[in-house]
């Protein structure tokens, strides 16, 4: 008989009581159902396996409640047992099982459970509406002073297409119509044969999934990309902006206060993708174009087909004065050539309304016009996809296309207007009151693109100007006579392009792209982002480049600081340029700097690589107020730990006060943009989160730092800083235990991305990027970037008797505590035990030593944090006031445990795999085992890839290497998170 | 104290006990919560008024349930007493609220009342099913036999455009949306704020449709039908079909029996929209050609959309080697010119898969390529709108575009087999299954279109020849002659049409037709329909004039005989043609007759109309099989009375035993396409009851008729013919009493439907068409076309004894029974007293012996009627067998119950516009009353039409007449139905 059960380990049984308690565990019928749904499909289709699969799962359910070894070994021997071809189709299953079971987390997502658990508010409309009234009455911010904030402010999201767009689009698609069919179960009262037919809607997409190849074969293009991106734009985002509005209208109308503005919309959206090319060959001057117009063409369907639905509904013969008038000049313009219009209007084979209206239905007579305009638009962007030359600014204005939406937006706004005064206000504030909420956000570009270049290029150009002017070699001058001499150019109007200059291809691709941000519609183009910025030469040089090259709306530049070292000196680069009265001129009062900081993480680590962040925004920040100028700063944001949710209010809390001022530009990766807006509900509530967040940091700032607290993080961030080198780069037996014990030397046949995985091929860390270098630690549970050195730098604090310092800091301070909190989820997640059965399995005992070493420091790193955080175990419930984080910790154990008898066979097998196929480097055949399968169907399933399959390598290295991609795959799918 | 209450008037007593018995009527809360929703909308914007509209409601009701003079009278005068103005804006209340009314009927029709009553299967697949296990178990049919006449068994409904599209396509939009949300209140479990949502989104519907002038001031165009009809095509129809047959394939699964073969359709779809030039003159030949291509650019697009979808799903890797081959070939074609490919796909910027998919993903390689050649049809298509000189055949075949549906379907077969043969049968037979089904229904054409045409156009064309060639004049030819010419003239070779021959705009017409249908693909086009028919020759001439013009695959012929003469010789003309060797030879076997007995109706009524089209069908099937040639006959079904509904059954039970041989050929006009096909759920039980009663008519066939039946109906056939034309042609004072006591000769001013209404003007009924013949007496409630007459003819046979004969013809001949109970369905709705309305305030007192004269035999028809079919009173529940019609008859009645509080109002306010009119139609200005209204708003109200307002007319005119105009509409939609 077991012991009474304090003694059990105590998170589990926490665990479990509280699964029990919240009513969201009983209800998990969605688990279920999908489980039951993908086994029967599975036994339908491989039924000696299923049963396998259910023993597997029974197993691993019962070593993740133990902990026991000896349930650890009855799975593990069970694993190894399996015959290579079964391992991959069991790492397969249980990878869809994870991804089935993430779905019905996404269905039944962890913020509704949270809503019900304290009783709280069911609407969705919950953050802006509690922000609104916890602003009000508890902050005694006054109903006007949030009106008056909410009319500034504005959120702008970037796009941009990112690495490991794990999934493939097509196992995508499927699990969003599982999505929606799952929704409609619950949502819609169905009849019997309509529930039949929707169980059977999920079992064809369970089965369409798993018979597709989980891997991805080849590369995607960054059109691709740009797609994938713009079809959450046309499903979801436009429609969705309205409904936010209004929601927010009916709030502040609750508070007294009138609607927002018609012509001020809360965000704004911008992209990357076809437009980043940094490091990537692959986006060229054209796949810049193309994107440019794809997004205006988008932009021009979506309008006409909302136009098209007006012209039903306005069928009123009431109207405005000012409309009549409007509409009878239209009618005599139309009925003079009315046989014309008539035979133009049925080639083009609109849905109807082909006779043009007469002036008593004055509405359909300027939609009727406005429609015909939109169709000329979207004629003039196909001809311009399909003559690379033509100059799509002026194609645009010569044929009578629209290309500023004010031209859209003035008749619009008349019919409302018009409407208001015949007193048709319900009629005004429908349909009508949405398409302008629609055209002050997207306007006629959708999205606007911004260009990304390394700084190194814009030196080659200017490099090879100056030689070819005989100016001497623009590369080898020092940081004054650059500066001074680009000045001097600027303030010239000489032209200083010559004509007929040869160049390198690389400079000819720079030029080009130059050119063609010269002939594109400013309102299709965002900022100019220099990567790897180090000096105010790099900016000026990029102004100097454009006007070179005719750009007439001369981009913004925004410089993007990535390394320590240029953060460190961004605030005198900044101080160069804004001292000088042309460039400020030139910039009207306003300057962008990103701030991104994956890559200074992995030189130097967490802790130092977020303080010199947070220390160049506020000194930015400073230097711009001195020459006020208006700071944007925008946020690179590396879809950091967690789940999207949580750490944007946390994020967004944790800026240095000030350096939020109402407006926020903040970029949302590949993967992220599917969690985010992929569906109604959680695109609206990602709307919310951000709303609330930014108004809050607005009208309830964070506290400024303390001198102690700074003291103390220089002193924090340098020892980490040592610590982390010291590890990394100068311990020499790290990097070859980085090889071994993680899957990071076999990541490269991932496909992943359309950038290539590595600067330059061989050697150390710093050549690896920083995406692949954090991948590689997840899957193996450490997270070692995330927390490396940081348990040393708290550690001495506490030695030197600081503590109270540093909980007067977590307590105080939301940027540490913020980067604490960040710490301590990854911390949650760290499973030694997993990455210890990595080592037993791979690494040589003569550097195991350096495991021990690891992980001790994982120790000293958690027990830091928990001394800091004050808490006897990790993401244990804070004594803390806001309880609102907490849960989400105590929810993120949850799903943490729910997952983890989905993810542990698959490092197991991922063990197994990397073992049998380095082996096989080592011993060449003899390791294969002999093993030769005839079956064809075995063939089959071996050879789906195009390069390693059993006509170029041996079966066992097929076999293992296909179940190795999936394993890290699901892997990843269970950490649902990347770099 | 009241007596007790056996003594209040039958029906309304029996009728408010049921009211109360079955459920529906409590919980008939849509139409309280759109009542509740439209007075808020009149309260706004009319608060005075809304008040007046409460008070006549009130009053309505108690007269319609009390039928006291008393009760009348105060309604009357009330409604006397409103002011001009008032009046329209009251006829426009009470219209609105009648068509509320009726959506609420259409969404709980009347269908489900009768499932619940009976206690009834309550899933959809009713009939059907139904009739599966009726003839199963009770008829003793094997399974086997019933699959085999449903593999034999097609439906083909032909959509014309009917004259009386009483409501504006905008306002019928707007119920169409009310409707939906209605049903998602309904079906949907709606939170709080969506619920509140939808309600808003109602009210800003009901407002719409009250701020749209109802009246609609021009004539709508061919193609604007022509996109109705198609309209309903995409939107339902083409998605429900793969839906219908899957339901059918799971009742047949559930008889032990396979699904319905692939390539087998239950249902094709014909068109009239543009092709009907029958008194037409804007139906021209590029007209047809029009309607034509853009039916297959509709195609095209479906088709485009379904595979894009596809695409998604079928990721799959496993094939069949069949499809591996056929795969591979094509993904060697683009592998050679891959470049070209995606450069081409790039421009037409596809959603995605850009990039050529390799034969790892087999489906897509072949989707790919089903999708450009579907692109190319339709590029192909579109230049063919705009050059109306291009030969479409010829352009589809040269540009490799899509001709024939075989060239679509079996790639598609290829991929469903392959998904059999791997073990995906969930998969085959989710999507793939639905789009075989609609390959196999829609082809290429979507619908096929007839042409129809007078027949004296064509001898126009003939004369036109032979006298140009000297032949004499064809027009004066008897027809012996014409017969023996146009025979020897199809037998020959030589060329007839004289290149060069000058010819009458309306010769030329005809010529200009055949050339357009030579050159569309044979599989856009139907049957070719000569109105009027008359002689063999008329047909002959037909088939002449298409070869002579070059039409390769001669559209097959098919006469209407119209008139009753023409019936009567239809059997000899029949002979003539099917006795010639070349003629049967030319038509394979396979004749198709039109029958619709509209204007038969209008001059011998429709007793002998009805007989006489039963008896010429017996004879033409009959000498058909004689020469073993199979007769199709076509129905032109005039809407005839009653809803949609019920009479399909009954009108196909009702036809001659063996005359429908498992096809039927049917047309549904405008605005029964709407109620047929409006809705999916709808549309559904649509191709539910044809596909039943087409089932019954062929396995449990009605009995043939005795000889003592068919000497009894021609004697009865003959006194009601004289009976009918003795009042209607032949008394002097009909007419001008016909024209006082409805509102015929003001009908000119509804703009309905594209054809004029008179043939020539002035002068008596003859002149008239049959459709505003109808709907005159609709609008007085007496339906007298419908009845004169036949109440003598029973009458006279009941006073010969003969009562027993027309018992035994009632009970066991669908086709006597179906005669009588529509009769009886009309009978029940005509309400004299409304009648006698019209009358007292707008018939000269010298005329008014007339009305006494009608309504005097209207009650002979009812006794009559009521002798014959035993019951006591009308729509009793008859003690007869079959319980469902019964049921259905108790319903009606509860209708139009429940509308006449809204129709009397509106027939009250007709009475009092007619006569002002009128009025000032004799006395000139003095009549006016000084009606001279300043205030703007009612000038605008009276100005809405271009050619009756203040400017034009006296005010006064143009108040009455648009107040007319809406309560034209208004009882029309009371009546829901037309002629």
């Amino acid at each position: 008989m077991d012991m009474p059960h304090e003694m059990l380990s105590a998170p589990s049984a926490v665990l479990m009581e509280k699964m029990v308690m919240g009513g969201s565990a009983i209800l998990r019928d969605d688990d279920s159902l999908l489980r039951t749904v993908f086994f029967s499909v599975l036994r339908h289709h491989h039924p000696n396996l299923a049963r396998k699969v259910d023993v597997i799962y029974a197993l691993a359910q019962a070593w993740v409640s133990s902990g026991e070894d000896s349930d650890f070994d009855m799975l593990e021997k069970y694993l190894s047992g399996l015959k290579p071809e079964e391992s991959i189709l069991v790492a397969s299953a249980f990878s869809h099982m994870l991804n089935l079971h993430n779905l019905t987390e996404d269905v039944s997502s962890s913020e509704r459970e949270h809503a019900i658990r304290l009783g709280e508010v069911e609407a969705p409309t919950r953050t802006t509406n509690r922000s609104l009234i916890n602003l009000t009455t508890n902050k005694g911010v006054s109903p006007e002073a949030l009106y008056k904030q909410l009319c500034e402010q504005q959120v702008d999201l970037v796009l941009t297409a990112h690495p490991t767009q794990a999934l493939r689009g097509s196992l995508l698609k499927k699990y969003a119509s599982i999505r929606e069919e799952l929704a409609s179960l619950h949502t819609k009262r169905l009849t019997k044969y309509e529930k039949i037919e929707c169980l059977e809607a999920i079992k064809a997409y369970v089965q369409g999934a798993w018979r597709t190849d989980e891997i991805r074969r080849q590369k995607p293009t960054p059109q691709d990309e740009m797609r994938g991106g713009m079809a959450y734009m046309n499903s979801v985002i436009f429609n969705m902006i309205p409904i936010f509005h209004r929601r927010i209208d009916t709030a502040l109308a609750n508070l007294g206060q009138p609607r927002i503005p018609l012509d001020h919309s809360l965000f704004k959206f911008g992209s990357w993708m076809g437009g980043d090319r940094d490091g990537n060959p692959n986006v060229t001057s054209t796949v810049t174009r193309d994107v440019c117009v794809l997004a205006r063409l988008e932009a021009a369907n979506a309008y006409f087909n909302v136009i098209e639905s007006l012209m039903f509904d306005l069928s009123i013969w009431r109207a405005s004065p000012e409309l009549k008038e409007f509409a009878e000049a239209i009618a005599n313009k139309d009925s003079r050539d009315a046989a014309r219009i008539r035979e133009e209007r049925k080639m083009r084979n609109y849905s109807d309304f082909w006779v043009p209206a007469t002036v008593t239905e004055p509405f359909r007579v300027v939609l009727a016009e406005m429609r015909d305009r939109l169709y000329t638009t979207r004629e003039v962007l196909r001809q311009c996809l399909v003559h690379p030359k033509m100059n799509v600014g002026a194609v645009l204005l010569e044929r009578g296309a629209y290309s500023h939406i004010s031209e859209l937006w003035e008749p619009m706004k008349l019919m409302y207007d018009s409407l208001i005064q015949t007193g048709d206000t319900a009629l005004a504030n429908a349909k009508v009151l949405d398409v302008l909420r629609q055209m002050s956000t997207f306007e006629l570009s959708m999205m606007r693109l911004d260009v990304r270049q390394e700084s190194t290029r814009h030196t080659e150009v200017v490099d090879c100007i100056t030689t070819y002017l005989g100016l001497g070699s623009y590369a080898e001058w020092d940081e004054a006579t650059r500066v001074e001499f680009l000045l001097k150019e600027l303030q010239s109007k000489r032209p200083l392009f010559p004509p007929g200059m040869d160049m390198s291809p690389d400079v000819k691709e720079v030029v080009d792209t130059m050119r063609v941000l010269a002939e594109l519609p400013s309102d299709s183009l965002g900022a100019y982002v220099i990567s790897m910025a180090r000096t105010a030469s790099d900016v000026l040089a990029v102004v100097l480049l454009q006007r070179e090259c005719g750009v007439k709306d001369i981009l913004r530049v925004a410089p993007l600081f990535e390394t320590l070292d240029d953060l460190t000196n961004a605030p005198a680069t900044m101080t160069t340029l804004l001292s000088n009265d042309w460039y400020r001129s030139h910039i009207k009062g306003m300057q962008e700097c990103m701030i991104g900081y994956s890559d200074s993480g992995k030189d130097a680590g967490r802790l130092s690589a977020a303080w010199s962040l947070f220390e160049a925004q506020e000194k930015i920040v400073a230097i711009a107020k001195e020459y006020n100028v208006k700071m944007v700063l925008f946020h690179g944001r590396g879809g950091t730990v967690g789940r999207g949710g949580g750490p944007t209010h946390l994020a967004i809390r944790s800026q240095p006060a000030g350096t939020i001022q109402g407006c926020l530009r903040v970029t949302v990766q590949g993967e992220i943009i599917e969690q985010q807006f992929g569906e109604p509900e959680v695109c609206f509530s990602t709307f919310d989160r951000y709303t609330s967040a930014v108004l809050e940091a607005v009208m309830d700032p964070p506290p400024s730092p303390k001198e102690t607290w700074i003291s103390t993080m220089h002193q924090m961030s340098n020892i980490s800083c040592e610590q982390y080198r010291a590890i990394v780069f100068k311990h020499k037996d790290f990097v070859p235990y980085f090889n071994k014990a993680t899957p990071v030397s076999e990541l490269g046949g991932l496909n992943i991305g359309s950038r290539p995985a590595k600067r330059k091929a061989g050697g150390g860390v710093e050549t690896l990027r920083a995406i692949p270098w954090i991948f590689a630690w997840t899957q193996t549970r450490m997270h070692l970037p995330v927390w490396l050195g940081l348990g040393e730098a708290l550690q001495d604090a506490i030695d030197k008797g600081q503590l109270p310092v540093l909980k007067e800091m977590y307590e105080e301070w939301p940027f540490f505590q913020g980067t604490i909190d960040l710490v301590e989820m990854v911390l949650a997640k760290a499973d030694p035990s997993i990455s210890m059965l990595y080592e037993k399995m791979l690494v040589p005992s003569e550097l195991s030593y350096m495991g021990e070493l690891i992980r001790s420091k994982l120790m000293i790193a958690k027990k830091a944090v928990l001394t800091v955080s004050g808490k006897s175990c990790l993401l244990q419930e804070g004594t803390g006031s806001e309880s609102k984080k907490m849960a989400q910790a105590a929810d993120l154990e949850v799903k943490i445990a729910l997952r983890a008898p989905y993810v542990a066979p698959l490092n197991i097998l991922q063990c197994i795999c990397l073992r049998t196929l380095r082996e096989f480097e080592e011993k060449g055949e003899a390791a294969g085992g002999g093993y030769n399968p005839t079956d064809p169907e075995i063939l089959d399933l071996l050879s789906r890839d195009p390069n390693k399959n059993p006509t170029t390598v041996q079966p066992i290295v097929a076999a293992m290497y296909d179940a190795l991609l999936i394993t890290i795959k699901g892997v990843a799918a269970g950490m649902q998170n990347t770099g």
